[in-house]
């Protein structure tokens, strides 16, 4: 057990890519200056600024940078972006499966409170949204959903999503923050208004994130006072961080395709070599594949409590976490798992395997061995059930 | 011409002090977990995260770190201290100046379209607050306050708004993300109910900030998703930079009265320069002394349009900004100036030269003398007056 450490939280957090890095030591390094101003030093980092922006336009594969809003990470672009559309709309429907994120979740209740309808979208046993199950309301409204989702890697069919808000007359806001750069996004964001990215489950450094706002619906900037981000996002902007973010962006742009196959290739590997050790492993979510998020595993060990078999994984020396890891305190259930039909004791069991660029695929069967030392350990250690 | 810039803008943004960047190279270089999780990797984030907690709350000399909830920046911490507020108290009285910074000024606005009362406090001819002069009203209520003033350098009775805010049975909020570190706030924050600070300010990184929060009354965190900060801001820790931001309030702990002591002597020897060079040029908030942030410097130079006068001196050199930078697009006059009955023409006419703890003391005539230089560059090529 004193071998090396192997790292299967890559959702939570991990390590920065180098091209991120560089870029972020080069301006820590720098004068400081705030891009707003007149003087040399401001505009020198205005530049450093609108390169950041255009490159996070070529990674959405949109024309216009200006529909960009960098902010402090992906809870911010989430809150932003709901509670921002509900201030431009006054009133309206949010159409939103019960199993979002907490960050949407709660906005989405806040709007609710202040007189919003929810409409929610019903899923499958996999967690696919069923588009055909819901019926548009009149009005302005927000469609809500995720690219990917967070505890059951569920890839949404985002083309449906947009001819059901088109039929809605309504806006539609991708939640990309899980699976940005794993799951590829429609040519030009064809159809979407709104989306948000979390920097760090990309290799970009924490406190990053962005908003895409598509022009032609109200919306309404939720941090307010300077005049920051084309009057859409006060406060001096966090150019180490914005750098960074877009230099992970461009190496996405770059070397995604490479990314994917090798998670790909590692998803397979280690669900069968789990699968293979551990007869009561059972995967959630949809099968490895077009539907999946490649850098995702969440996976019940039917009878064992998440955050206990993930404190002994801990020990053997795998890091991983229960599911809806934020929610966890006093929420034991995740709430996708009660959305897919699970079991209560999978449902309490979800542990989440998720995969970073850095993970190294020579540690595969050591981390299925390790897993499954680590089931025995815990179910050898509990009375008989 | 070709002599070395002279930088003095560093209320909107300059390098970082050694110490944070040195922690925050560390800390990006590191696996990059996030602080929540039960994993090994976790836990090492999580210790560095309430190290830096402890860090911040002897900085500000209060016994509890829970009262410290990190953010983005100044502007979120603002934002949040003034709308949290408002969303516990439900509805109540807003007492606060003209002249407050945009972020202040955005939220109390908010609040007041949702049907707060907003008691405008008046200043005197050098922008201090005049509490003799308002009457507190029944009810919930909150005081704004700043540190010290963006535009004026004020430094603001801390003590006096406490006991205002006593005798109105208000809450007491201070923006202190200018003047934090330059100017000493009341033992154990004493009287004060929530207070804010921005990091980059201090030589902390771009991206950083903190609130401090008393218990005792109701507030609601403003950004919602995951449970981070004790539920009090979602959002995966920006580790890094709240790591830098620590690192820089314990360098300020440490050498602040240096940093103090040299800012005083660089104030006074930069504006008896300018006013033995320029003899138009006049300062705008109190003299040097106990009454003015040491870092700041305000002078108008009658006649000359700050914008254009900012753009002269960046290219002799002298890297400088009109006032209120953030709001100068469309709002041409610094409300500050319009509060302490400036003439127009000073108004217009203010820049901010503002002082870091890197601003070499030597550089202090050669700057004089290029102020001296594009005052004069300017004024001759304006038409007479």
């Amino acid at each position: 057990m004193a071998g090396e450490r192997i790292f299967l939280d890559h959702a939570s957090g991990g390590p920065l890519l180098p091209a991120a890095k560089a870029v972020m030591e080069k301006v820590l390094a720098g004068h400081g200056a705030a891009p707003g101003g007149g003087h040399r030093e401001a505009r020198e980092s205005r530049e450093v600024l609108e390169h950041a922006r255009k490159q996070a336009a070529e990674f959405l594969g949109v024309e216009d940078p200006e529909c960009i809003v960098f902010t402090s990470g992906g809870t911010e672009s989430v809150q932003s972006a709901i509670r921002g559309w509900g201030e431009g709309a006054g009133k309206g429907t949010l159409y939103v499966s019960e199993m979002e994120h907490p960050a949407v979740e709660a906005a989405v209740r806040r709007l609710e409170r202040g007189g919003f309808k929810v409409v929610r979208i019903p899923v499958d046993g996999e967690g696919r949204l069923q588009w055909t199950k819901v019926k548009p309301s009149e009005g302005p409204g927000l469609v809500c959903v995720h690219l990917a989702h967070h505890d059951l890697g569920t890839v949404q069919d985002l083309k449906q999503a947009a001819v059901f808000a088109k039929s809605a007359r309504a806006q539609l806001f991708v939640d990309a923050t899980f699976g940005a750069g794993w799951v590829s996004l429609p040519a030009g964001l064809d159809g979407i208004d709104l989306l948000a990215i979390s920097g760090h489950r990309l290799g970009a450094p924490k406190g990053s994130g962005l908003l895409f706002i598509r022009s032609g619906f109200p919306w309404r900037g939720q941090m307010e006072g300077g005049r920051q981000e084309n009057d859409q996002r006060a406060g001096t902007e966090n150019l180490p961080a914005i750098a960074g973010l877009a230099a992970a962006l461009a190496e996405w742009g770059r070397s995604g395709e490479k990314f994917r196959t090798i998670a790909r290739e590692v998803q397979r590997e280690l669900l069968k070599g789990i699968q293979k050790k551990v007869s009561k492993a059972k995967l959630h979510g949809p099968e490895p594949g077009p539907d999946r998020n490649p850098a995702h595993l969440g996976m019940s060990f039917a009878g064992l409590e998440a955050e206990a078999l993930a404190l002994v994984l801990d020990r053997v020396g795998v890091a991983a976490r229960g599911g809806s890891g934020c929610v966890t305190r006093d929420m034991k259930i995740p709430p996708a798992m009660k959305a897919v039909g699970a079991k209560p004791e999978e449902a309490r069991s979800l542990i989440l395997f998720t995969l970073g660029v850095t993970a190294p695929i020579s540690d595969l069967s050591v981390a299925a061995d390790l897993i499954s030392e680590a089931v025995k350990r815990l179910a050898s250690s509990l009375p008989e059930g």
